[in-house]
């Protein structure tokens, strides 16, 4: 018996019996936005410990407590996959962070590129939408969102053993696909509006860990770009099974 | 010597010396905004006649002449798919439209479903956020926008030879690929928020021309769902140049 409809991503451990208390937000929502009362049941998942059902035990103004019941999905990790992004336009940052969390990203990464016109971003808000996407797909695990940094200093400190996959405009209709050993550690690098400058493709092309793949003979907007470089990399190399033929 | 930095869509026949009439909007973009003055220059693309340079003739407050010089790129069509969509909240029925047009879709279909909320749709707004999306991504065709129908009339009316690829959320998890002939006409079925109804699925599973595919072990946002099949489609049966290995 699952009558849960709502999932709700907690900062909180879980486990039989837990009691969770509630922040004034999350109050909010349940007892003023969607009319909780005593006793409804609720999905949990903080990332860490699966997914729970819970009961609303104690429901108030300004906060609430949640009794966990019984586990109703194991914690499942994402391949271990970064997404590297120029921020660009604010809407579509939020909508890169939804998707990279859609589509099962282990972190994720915004850089800063010579084109990038953002010179800050709020990792708290990206951290917010981060939560609410995975509220949404159902996954237990919710990637973290880095501060931005200078692409230079990634690459500069770039970890052994971790490929780089780059969507790099000027092989746009080329048949180059994303391909490499099966579960490799891997990041995907999506540039800004405006592309890559010089320099940054003469690096990004001399580094030893730099893999360069085509997204077809169109110009994708940085947001297309990211959820078709995941799916092409979800496909080849991570949970979604095998691309077969 | 190509200086032409602004692409523009018109609905006007193209070719050497060929002079274009602006209407108020067109006119509005370019002058006002854009504060370009007699003699600099455009591209031009109407879906038909490939891309051309155009030096503007007459620049007026509420229309212009543009001429014609060069042919830039020659007009290529997209592969032969449709996509099927559940139209959604606005920000995102525009956004899936945009999203096909960067993706090479021929034929975008709005299907009304026994989930989906809308019974109309503007298909004037919808073809606008098209035009702009080739404008944007460097094509030379924009796929026609049809208007709303229920998905029982089309699935009844469903043209012989055309194989329909329908991402069937019960299937997630599976190693359920897209694959066919290569080239064969297809079209990809993406479902509304709450997924199709037991009725419809079961209609779907019976049908000889359709497909049903996977998009990986979490619940994709429709939006999100369209750029991924519609990648994987290309990738497999269309002009992204094949998936590799």
């Amino acid at each position: 018996m699952n009558k849960a409809k709502i999932r709700l991503f907690v900062n909180w451990p879980l486990g039989a019996g837990q009691a969770v208390a509630l922040t004034a937000d999350q109050a909010n929502y349940l007892f003023n936005v969607m009319r909780l009362a005593r006793g409804a049941q609720v999905l949990l998942f903080n990332g860490q410990h699966g997914e729970w059902r819970a009961e609303v035990a104690e429901a108030g103004k300004r906060g609430g407590v949640l009794l966990c019941a019984q586990q109703t999905a194991p914690q499942v990790m994402p391949p271990d996959l970064w997404l590297l992004f120029a921020p660009i336009k604010k809407a579509r940052t939020d909508f890169i962070v939804e998707k990279a969390v859609e589509m099962g990203a282990a972190r994720i990464c915004p850089v800063q590129t010579q084109h990038t016109h953002a010179d800050r971003i709020r990792p708290e808000k990206l951290t917010a939408h981060a939560n609410e996407a995975a509220e949404q797909c159902g996954a237990t695990f919710v990637p973290p969102v880095d501060d931005l940094r200078p692409l230079d200093q990634v690459l500069a400190t770039w970890p052994e053993g971790r490929l780089l996959f780059w969507a790099d405009e000027a092989r746009a209709g080329q048949n180059l696909p994303i391909s490499g050993a099966t579960a490799a550690p891997s990041a995907l690098l999506i540039g800004p509006e405006g592309g890559f400058s010089d320099a940054e493709k003469m690096r990004l092309r001399a580094l030893p860990f730099v893999r360069p793949f085509a997204l077809g003979p169109r110009i994708l907007r940085a947001d297309t770009a990211a959820v078709a470089a995941l799916t092409l990399w979800q496909v080849q190399m991570g949970d979604w099974g095998g691309a077969g033929a």
